[in-house]
């Protein structure tokens, strides 16, 4: 077995002006909520399954008792108004070692050149460690003229934020997609960090939409949202009354 | 040195419609003692041993003052009956990295391509957090047809349990497994996870027996049950008296 | 990808007498200070980047919103006084494990062979836990000459400083370099370890300033180090009112 | 670099009829202060020096102010009577991870086999947890015949002792050399396993030199054991009076 594996359900072809959406776990799993949402609503196809040593040795279950293995997995939505059509990467995990993300990151920088892909988006959380009403989108990217592309779309790029760089994929896939010269754009909805946030995920959304003008229904998200807005108030009359949960535990609820 | 050696004491052939029986060490040790009752019950021949640098560096003592290296081993049980015969996998550690998990579960899937094994069970125990009096066995497996087999012989499937999917080697060898074309079925024991769990192994081992008419006899088991049984009151009566023992004391215990 | 790549920027060529200097992030960031500086108060000129996936999986932000992968830096000084040029390794991370910490390590000695490189400096911070008035040079060398040479600089010599060895890049490089021949030496600024330290990168530098006739201006790291002065009597005066902020919160100031 | 580099001072040719003896550090120190004392009662020579990516990425200080990298090291002392040469494997750590670990075992039982040599002998010590008058040695064979041979000298053996088997370089030996055909004793000195234990170590080379009739001097491990009994004394008298030190800290006495 190589160190990754990629199964292809249908190798795409002739993808018109195609640009990759990444959107792994991390931090609110702000990432992966705007990813799914984007293959739930686009309808996207799935053509191909990532396996690899660098994910845990993990199986999840099916609703029919059938197990898969845990994996990343890749989709195409092919765009019927004439603009980029979408390849969008989806998973269960990260790789669990340095070394592994870097292997992995490179694998799908190969599926990018293998489906001459040269644009992409990479989706993550930045954690303020606090519960915000309004949610900015900070950003990072592999060249200037892309900065100042997105900030016309809202998104807002410091230097101090996030001020420890970016860790993991979204940020892995800029730094070596650049020095292929890949033309990559990574976009963070701010979240507390504590809690699944689909509101987060359609701040990033919202951005892509007006991008590719995809014409999203978000209330689904916006269902989901409202469920995490509820429970995030009962937290907060907890705390009033008692020491509520610890930030442990605050970490699996949602 | 390769990273798995498997040495053949004998290489079994011509082996009748085999079916591979995997119980290494998990939650409980529910697979490793189900495995075990049923080599020394069914007195099956040990022809392999896997070495692995995946392994902890170990010996373990015998009682003549020599030593073995930690290990996995497969036996063979030849069906007196013409019915199916049986390789057993058992073992003192499942790998120790994720990676490693990979690569043992390669080599076994491997070992059962190279005696015609097409069909599997894996062993293990759910851990509940709780002690029960009633065990339910949990089950998963490669294909629809094996989940509607086993619900027939009482074994419950069902998508949130367990909830994070099965990790380790039982639920790696049937993700694997799958992609191989090989039909796998993971039984898994409810128990509480804080002790050796003889009663969950036994549920467990009567599915077995009834799939394969092996006619096992439990005496051993339900004395080691009614062993932990008296164990497990005395730590409750502790518990009224006393804070009682933490879980870390409770794992090592039996 | 291989484990370690190293990019030319311009691969210089004709060196006079190059003896290398590195300081890599570790105790008090003391080395990455001290050549941080030596760097900027030079004008040396980058020629080349390493990057591996022996460092974290990171890219850090510039100014202007776009990124680069956390990576080792190769700078060079051309001396035009005739006397040595200096090639400076400074970089954002040190190996994340020990098997990265010797293939990095390598990796740099390779690096020096191409340069014909035979001398080099490593600079590093020694811990002692205690906020200093004074701060001592350890050293630590390849050979017995290089030792005498030192001594006279003022730098200190002892089998019991530091009483665990040398663990990392600074030390390794030596440990390697010896191996190959190199004449190699390592110096030690005296440092509390708690906070970021540029009096004790100065104390560094102020040897390096004698042994090349740098004349280097330590006006930035004076000031720096003023900063630091008043953020430690913060510290101390904090103590004294209450429990004071923890060692760990006081190793992320600075 | 190769994982493991061996470095020849000197090969030794001809040694008559050799016995490999392994005390490398682990509980109590027990095996690496035996080895060190009998390199330094015979005067052994040293004739290799072993490095390793498995080994921490650090340097020690000589008196000089020189470094060597960390080691492991062989040493021949040749038996001036006629009897078997011994060569003596000593080293600053074992392998940091369980792979690493296996690798150099491996190594070691090439140069094992570079040098005909089919016997040996690992030292360490069994950790008690607690402070005992008198030592017994505990054994471990890859035989019978030497379990009935090592009871003669005294040597305990059992099933049950160390009951978790051997973790560890002295294990690892027993394990791999039997698989290879050599013969191998494994001899552990009861300590408490919290300080450094001379008179453990004692009782491991009293047996050897019964073995190899080496008439030697214990006088120095004696003041040793007696400044640790001291040692242990005041510790004892510190109980008395306070908490005293937690076994973390005892841990790093001696």
């Amino acid at each position: 077995m190589n160190d990754i594996e990629t199964t292809w359900l249908e190798r795409p072809d002739a993808l018109n002006d195609p640009v990759l959406i990444e959107g792994l776990p991390g931090v609110g799993n702000v990432g992966k909520l705007a990813a799914d949402h984007l293959i739930s609503e686009l309808d996207a196809e799935k053509v191909a399954v990532i396996h690899s040593k660098h994910f845990p040795p993990q199986v999840l279950m099916h609703e029919d008792g059938t197990v898969r293995l845990v994996n990343n997995e890749v989709y195409v939505w092919r765009n019927p108004d004439g603009g980029s059509d979408l390849v969008i990467l989806i998973g269960d995990y990260q790789g669990l070692t340095a070394q592994g993300q870097y292997e992995l990151a490179h694998g799908l920088l190969d599926i990018m050149d293998e489906l001459d892909i040269s644009q992409f988006y990479t989706l993550g959380g930045y954690g303020t460690g606090q519960i915000l009403e309004d949610v900015r989108v900070l950003g990072a990217a592999t060249e200037t003229a892309l900065v100042e592309k997105m900030e016309k779309h809202g998104v807002e790029f410091s230097q101090d934020e996030p001020g420890g760089g970016i860790v993991g994929a979204s940020g892995l896939l800029l730094g070596l997609g650049k020095a292929r010269g890949l033309q990559g754009i990574c976009l963070m909805g701010e979240t507390s960090g504590y809690l699944v946030d689909p509101r987060s995920a359609r701040a990033l959304l919202e951005i892509l939409d007006a991008l590719f003008t995809l014409d999203l229904d978000f209330s689904d998200l916006e269902t989901r949202a409202e469920q995490m807005d509820k429970l995030t108030q009962q937290l907060r009359d907890l705390e009033q009354h008692a020491e509520g949960p610890t930030e442990d535990e605050l970490q699996y609820i949602g």
